[in-house]
């Protein structure tokens, strides 16, 4: 550089900083420091939370390098999933196939799990592909193949994926929750020793086969059972669908493609008919009932015992509800603490946050307690399943143990069945709230909730749809009122029914306002009204059974009754694990998530607040004090709400939005992710039409003027 | 046909014949069947209902013929806009521009409204592109250009939209709801007579502009307007953003794509950066604020006259929020008349029709009901709009009526701010609930209801944020409260505020149960709660004033009570409508629509049964009844459901859905769709893909075996 421009350099350079000077207004917080700040005011470890929320230090540990791992694999790249069209995330789900194929043999099923429950909350699409052929076909064939079964198709590639791939057809056009009307038929041809598997009509058409359009070579058909002119109800049958080596189809067999869904592109969903399908006898699952050689059919003593596979999958989606309300809360709220607006006072220096705005946090708080709640919730869920797997391995036909395990599996069922239904419910809702909690940008998809929305909406209506579940939650809580009733000791989930007498007649506990803020004095409200909820649903169902109606119409007749009891009795559940949770957590964690716990009950009962006036288990002027209350919480909780965030301990790439990044630099991280998914410049897309358009020869509209000549 | 083919073909016939009699089993009815049955019950004129609804036979036959003339035009094809890309749809979004031109300029106001109103049904993309030219630049312009102004930009095509195309430049990355915050500049360059439009920040930069990425060649922009170092707050000012023949940037401009969004795929959202960009002094659109040549601001007698602008989005969101209630509806209500799942007792012949399930009833039968309620309110919003509109224009400031004038713009301003929250809030609310009714068929985007959640969920966002509006209707309805409590009488909207001393005391009007189905009691309870709920916010308000808040800490912290008022508020002014609305109705709808609004308002209250009581209107046991009432009504508009649906009106292509088809053959028309736009066959996508997974060489993942040699 000559002196002479480094002089000018010089004189630029001071010029320009006199001016900076000059212009210099009071400081405003960059939004890095608007976020900083957050953490500045945790006054608990937040690395001791996270351990305590992932179950130890271990734990944490495998599942930040599950985080690393994925985020260094390019098949499971992120950053342009927002913009890849339906048969570009199909192709590059089916890529990420061979890395995961490789963990599923080499890690313990519980490790694997975890690995699997990261993958759900970055790529849904993939997680389902995937536990098509795992949970679902592989699932069935553990669940329901002789063990001789089960090796030869483990044999023939079923574990490894090598040599074949599984798809689950159960549902139909015009069948889904109920299994036992389905239409397929699987009819006994004995001279052959075969099955012929048949889509007799329209209506039976498999239908939402995930895998079934490009990736699976075999499926496990749900099909009527004929034999010999007699229907023996519903059972499955593995049936080969395309060759190994060429992708084929086999003869009578027909797939198409189901086209495009609400989100979760990256599973093939497809249709299958199958036209008078032979297949050998032995391709059907047998472990439970057989068919012999001769036409015999012997049906399983305790058929109850095949339920278990279902609980799986639901005891999976109370999970992801805890999973993806977090991953929701963490991107709205960190937005809140950086995103301003307006100024609260015209001397303020800098518009308000959000998060400081009593209307935001009354928004977001309740959202993040809610998460908390459905994170102890899963954790529990998981393991009542886990301790109702045992039972079923220990157990045998004619144990003594027996009807402990019966009792065990219908407990685990009606509960599986109504939290999976009740978290799924109120997790979408979550994602929509928080969605709408980032104002205009919640509408790009970058941010992220959009397709978090239609990704995880799926859970209401698969594997048992939530209201049908939810009638079930509610028709078990009626007969075990009816079963407390008559003096039998009811389990712990609903032990609440085992003081009916007391409960009913229960007056509030708290003798002052204060002392409501009590776990024992909220516990005891929902358990007040929960039991007076289910009351009602029995005594309904009671009346119309004495009204001279069948069981099943009483059911119905209730099913408004039931579906009442089912929430609230959720609800109640949800708290007392959270309470416990908090009771078992380490000392130095307890103060604050007794105030995140306060919240969520307090918030729950508000939003119920009509039950509880009902059942005057409050007065109105109490419940007036529990709505202060929530207000009072929402502000206790905000003032560390980022800290709590931050437990959840979700990387930068497994948030996947730019307005959720833990640094807080949302807008350029927002605006980099969006001129690098659409880069400026280049050619315009349309030209010649708009140009066209804009440039348009308005003659040719104008009519012909009259030849007024002509009209003389 | 030879005789011998003949005879051959008679053989196979008669064959058929008999082979179908020996399987026949008790006859079960078709879809097409099922809904035709549904049509039968109607006890009232269904056509006379549509034409009450669309205002008189005129109207009905006007949009009809807009709906045939849409359904015809090639460019407006709907069977496969489920599976067409964001570039795709954005090209073809544009194509229909010349169409609906023509149009603009031939229809009436009234007329092409309602044409677009059709539209919004089918295309909310399309609509939101031509509404940004028309309602939002066109709109700017008419609102806030002098009457040369106007002119001038007529003359350069802004109306027949030849020659240029506009976009309006107000929300900021950064900056959203805070208009006044908004930090782009204009800068009066006195030398030059010229403002300097600039972007001094990233968060400046205009973020969603609709129209910007690839279409728009002018704009007006909202910047803060600077003359002589001081600031004169927010104004707008038209810049040329593109060359009108080449589509070039201007200089100084700089414009990227927005990129890919939840929905509304059909619009170019973008974003805009001005850099210095000099525009003549009289591009500031000045009937308001004016800015002399000599850099003299003379600002407007009367801000808030300029309010009307944005009320007039809000009131077409109320209106389409119960078009697209309807529509949802539709679908949900026509596919729960020919879907069958479980039997109801095992004799039957065939399952049992999901509306026959008391549980669909309740989950389906309300929300007709609402969008019954929505319609109404929308027809009266259009009413309160269009009457502002005329005072607005026959009144000049210094009128003696002039204040009444700024009443009802006030009254229209909150009540259609609120009801734009309320309405969109519940309308989303309610396509995701008839798409859940849909079971696993919701989750297809071919059936529709999908791509409506994602269409419709910006309404909650955009032209003003939801929970800003209703919290902005929360403070008028304090600001009521505190004027009646000072002795003035407040408008029809806030009516019951006139009454507080009675309202506040009133017990139930009901002396009997039955007493509660009665349109005036039912108002009572609304009024009574609402004048509570009003109240509890107008104590909050004043209580924080006392301890000494500024009145603007006081709204904000009675923030949440002030939402429980807004939300409250719309409930009983939605119900009033649709009272109203029924008793209007020609003599044969009166008995059908009081039912639907009995369910409407029965509902409601069931809702928000925690206010009822909390308020002590209702007794606990006046609370079952309504409940035990919703079920009531719930079965006896079950009845008519259907031919209440069909008089909505709208044709299969507008619904769009082939689980809403008029005729009820769904499974058929269904499985057409999926297979037309998925067609069978032809090549696998990825095959080399899934062949190399399937064969792997297993042996590459094997270690190499110890060398035991070498150990030793």
């Amino acid at each position: 550089m000559s002196s002479d421009a480094a002089q000018r350099l010089a004189f630029v350079q001071s010029h320009l900083q006199v001016a900076t000077c000059a212009n210099e207004e009071p400081k405003k917080k960059t939004p890095v420091e608007s976020m900083t700040e957050e953490r500045e005011k945790a006054t608990f470890d937040v690395r001791e939370l996270t351990y305590f929320l992932d179950g130890g230090e271990k734990f944490t540990k495998i599942r930040e390098k599950f985080m690393m791992e994925l985020e260094r694999d390019p098949t499971f790249r992120m950053y342009d999933m927002y913009d890849v069209t339906k048969d570009q995330i199909r192709e590059r789900t089916m890529e990420k196939f061979r890395t995961i194929v490789h963990y599923v043999s080499a890690e313990p099923v519980p490790i694997f799990t975890m690995r699997m429950q990261t993958i759900s909350l970055i790529d849904p699409g993939f997680w389902t592909r995937f536990g098509v052929h795992y949970g679902l076909f592989f699932g069935a064939l553990r669940g329901s193949a002789t063990s001789a079964q089960f090796s030869h198709w483990v044999s023939k590639g079923a574990l490894a994926l090598n040599g074949m791939v599984g798809c689950f057809a159960m549902t139909e056009l015009g069948h889904g929750s109920n299994v036992a009307g389905l239409e397929t038929t699987a009819t006994f041809d004995e001279a052959s020793d075969q099955f012929i598997i048949h889509t007799p009509t329209i209506t039976a058409t498999k239908w939402w086969i995930g895998g079934a359009a490009h990736t699976a070579t075999h499926t496990v058909v749900f099909a009527q059972l004929m034999v010999r002119g007699k229907r023996y109800g519903t059972k499955s049958f593995v049936v080969q669908l395309r060759d190994t080596r060429t992708y084929t189809l086999m003869p009578g067999i027909n797939i198409g493609d189901i086209g495009k869904k609400m989100g979760r592109d990256g599973i093939d969903n497809g249709w299958i008919q199958f036209t008078n399908v032979r297949i050998p006898r032995t391709n059907m699952l047998m472990k439970h009932t057989k068919v012999s050689r001769a036409g015999e059919v012997k049906e399983p003593p305790m058929a109850q015992l095949t339920y278990g596979a279902l609980i799986q999958g639901r005891v999976a989606m109370v999970v992801d509800s805890g999973n993806i309300a977090k991953k929701a809360v963490t991107i709205a709220g960190r937005y809140a603490a950086v995103r301003r607006q307006f100024q609260s006072s015209p001397h303020d220096v800098q518009e308000t946050k959000l998060i400081d705005y009593a209307i935001h946090q009354y928004r977001l708080m309740p959202l993040l307690a809610q998460a908390y709640a459905f994170h102890f919730t899963g954790v529990e869920t998981q393991k009542l399943y886990d301790n109702l797997m045992d039972k079923l391995e220990s157990t045998q036909p004619g144990d003594a143990s027996m009807q402990d395990t019966l009792d065990t599996l219908k407990e685990t069922h009606a509960t599986s069945a109504g939290l999976k239904a009740f978290c799924t419910w109120s997790t979408l809702n979550a994602i929509e709230a928080c969605r709408q909690t980032l104002g205009g940008h919640g509408y790009s998809a970058y941010t992220g909730l959009a397709t978090t929305y239609n990704d995880f909406a799926v859970h209401c209506t698969w594997e048992g749809d939530n209201t049908i579940l939810t009638l079930q939650s509610g028709r078990y809580l009626v007969s075990c009122y009816r079963e407390a009733l008559a003096g039998k000791a009811q389990p712990e989930g609903v032990s609440y029914l085992n003081h009916l007498d007391t409960l009913l007649n229960l007056g509030c506990g708290a003798k002052t306002n204060e002392d409501i803020l009590n776990f024992d004095i909220i516990q005891e409200a929902w358990g007040v009204v929960t039991a007076n909820v289910v009351k009602k649903a029995g005594d309904d169902f009671e009346a119309s059974l004495k009204a001279g109606m069948s069981p099943e119409a009483a059911y119905e007749e209730c099913s408004q009754a039931r579906l009442a009891a089912a929430k609230i009795h959720s609800f109640g559940y949800i708290f007392r694990r959270f309470a416990q949770a908090v009771k078992s957590a380490p000392e130095g964690l307890r103060a604050i998530l007794t105030k995140v716990c306060f919240l969520y009950g307090l918030y729950s009962i508000e939003q119920n607040a009509g039950f509880f006036l009902q059942y005057r288990y409050f007065t109105p002027s109490q419940m007036d004090f529990v709505r202060a209350q929530v207000n009072v919480f929402c502000r206790e909780v905000r003032q560390e709400y980022i800290p709590l965030i931050d437990a959840f301990n979700y990387s930068d790439y497994m948030i996947n939005s730019p307005l959720g990044v833990y640094d807080g630099n949302v807008y350029e991280k927002y605006f980099d992710q969006v001129k690098r998914q659409n880069p400026v410049g280049g050619e315009h897309p349309y030209l010649p039409l708009i140009q066209s358009l804009l440039r348009r020869d308005i003659e040719d509209d104008e009519p012909l003027e009259d030849d007024e000549e002509d009209e003389e």
